[in-house]
């Protein structure tokens, strides 16, 4: 209970560095902002892209208890391999949020085995996140909902499978709906999808949002069990054809 | 975080004052073995049937995060008063565990809709109780199943709602199985179901059950948030009828 | 399947007599529309709240496949015990769908075990419906979203117990969601809750939400099984105790 | 509602060929007795592994409601574009039974982002599978239980995606349960796996079997709905920043 939980927060890491909009928003890219709103009670790492093998070896995945993803422009450039190692790593045990555009990342639409698509319009409208799991730890400290002035828009239907459970709905200005926080396990591992986060505008500068990026990296983190056995299995009881 | 989680065993406590073979299992009753299984991590309080509002004052609830219950031969005898302030307390936040035969309690009943029914036959059968959600928390420290040598049984159709999550499933050496961990919120109020304990069997002494029963009491403890707002409300946006 | 499904429709039908508002959107009554909207495919009785039972005899019920309940301004005045013998009906596979204000009636509450409290407001403002499950039979022939320019306003967070399956989202104009499309189980019977339907607008006049009640009441039909078995039960399998 | 859903039976159809123990259940391939299971009232059409294409042309896919899929020993065979072009087509409607070692094929490991594993055992012990859900169409017709003398055992953890709802559970005589009846929908497909059916034993003979694949394919057929849209989209209301 007492060690801090071990966050990996992947970032593409490339509108920041094109982009001045983007620069001026979070001079320290998208990671920094997201690391700073995380603070002190977790240990974090940075990986990015363009870090070898993407900044996932399998020593940092095997010492990361919770990753954190954003991609948009480069979901190609992620090698297959490390997306097959990531997801290893998932479904034994370790957690993941997956943010904003990070739901059409070769990661996420793997792990969700549909299409990820969505509608969307970038436009700079306002959103309104209510909330609709009151009792759920990932929306401790959060109001009847919260407010971004500006945001893209991402709306229904949006192609992933039935979550385990939904926290938040989105309402948007320009007339569209969407489930914004969708709870899912695979394997061991424990998904947070969180729609908000468009590089344009300042949502990682939040408090609300930081909350719940807070609160979700500890609802991710892995729970403490021997690994699941698999395969052929000695029977547990005698059975008839050998009673005799 | 580092408050302990205020835990309330409600146990009817009428079988250990006349059955010596329960009372020689719980010599301190079966609230008595529940809250040594607790251990010190949590402040523990007891209450029971035959207490004054069967100890279930409104400022004992007020100061309880989760509520524990054990009922059998007296479901009855509760107070449909102090039933309706229970209910009441779990939708504003407080957790509670119902165990084993607590399943046909008024409690439960009320707060799932059904007739709660089941199978059952008592003649000390063995139970094996698998893992099917290897993820979650109340499953911490588990192994892929754990075995009761000797237990009641229960066996389907359990007439309850679809839980929001079957953590444990139960097979029986008679031939039935039973979902015997199950989730759900009711307002911000979690609850979990554990099915084994019944009061003739050693069940709440075994060291797997004791652990479900604390990490249960850690997944029902309620998360901070403002209360929920109802009733009517002021739009947030300007009508279309009003913009003139 | 080449029977008609039986359909009673309950209407508490109190506002088409005082409100001429109401009568002249309903001549023949909320349920004279929804049973126009229903259409040939279904055998159509009507029950209402002044009925001798309020229509809802046992001999009535036994002969129901599917229930719709329309209420609002006299929940109260619905006998307990009809109540009670409706929720008994439905377990044994009666399915029954709740038509907006029906969120408030006994009957909705006692099968759901919360308040089933939400925000609300009546000014007649849009609603646009956009559908989540477009795999599921209740949204056959809607397109992504339909829409209803004068409504009640029910916002979040609506305290029901996490539907089975949500298949329609709300988006309102003055800045609220809402789950407006909720399918349940209890026991064996089937519950679909569908939230538009305020007395003053025409929306039981609407092509779509005709549609959506017809494929519900398709949805919710009993399945044609035997009875659960409850109670003591025999073992199936040979017990270690009787192998000697 | 009279048109004849139109199956399409895939099965790997190898172990017929080379096995005799197999061939003298299957006589005519474990297709040529689901096909009779089903009987009259659907369209069926048969492709195996070694068709051209697999049988899985997209012309054959278009004309299909409805996919089962038998398969075991050559998995690896069915190529990565087929399996990319049923995907695409369930998105879309198709729904698909996936038949007991079809958990391993790439199809359902592709749908459901897992690894699908599971414990197992071939001794041919008595599976005995329970009704959970007794008010879904897939279980219509089916008693409390049924049991099957002789099959394998498959044993949780199975490593699948929590099911949008479990409608039948196993009890093995070695000792083990499993969910046996899993539902699921991806996109606008739904899905349904189906446990038993190991080739070397009548289990496609049995009554109760064949009725749940009956009942399947009558759930999994396509909703009748226009194309789901995707992609930008223009508001649906005017946005404060155009209002002047």
């Amino acid at each position: 209970m007492n060690k801090k939980v071990k966050v990996t927060i992947w970032n593409e890491y490339r509108h920041e560095k094109t982009n001045v909009a983007v620069s001026d928003i979070y001079p320290e890219g998208i990671h920094g902002a997201i690391a700073q709103g995380l603070g002190e009670e977790f240990d974090i790492r940075i990986a990015t892209l363009d870090d070898p093998e993407h900044g996932l070896t399998k020593a940092r995945l095997d010492d990361t208890d919770v990753l954190l993803w954003w991609g948009h422009t480069a979901h190609q450039e992620v090698a297959d391999e490390i997306v097959d190692r990531v997801v290893s790593r998932i479904l034994q045990g370790m957690g993941v949020i997956f943010l904003h555009s990070a739901h059409h990342s070769k990661l996420f639409k793997k792990l969700m085995g549909t299409s990820c698509d969505l509608k969307w319009r970038e436009v700079g409208e306002k959103e309104r996140l209510w909330v609709i799991a009151p009792g759920h730890p990932i929306v401790a400290g959060i109001g009847d909902y919260f407010e971004l002035e500006k945001e893209e828009m991402y709306g229904e239907f949006f192609d992933v499978p039935e979550p385990d459970q939904v926290v938040l709905l989105s309402w948007f200005e320009g007339g569209e709906v969407f489930r914004s926080g969708c709870c899912y396990t695979r394997g061991q591992g424990k998904i947070f999808y969180f729609r908000p986060g468009h590089e344009v505008y300042p949502t990682y500068h939040n408090k609300d949002v930081q909350r719940i990026i807070r609160n979700a990296a500890h609802w991710c983190a892995p729970v403490d069990r021997p690994p699941t056995g698999f395969g052929n299995a000695e029977p547990l009881e005698v059975l008839a054809a050998n009673k005799n």
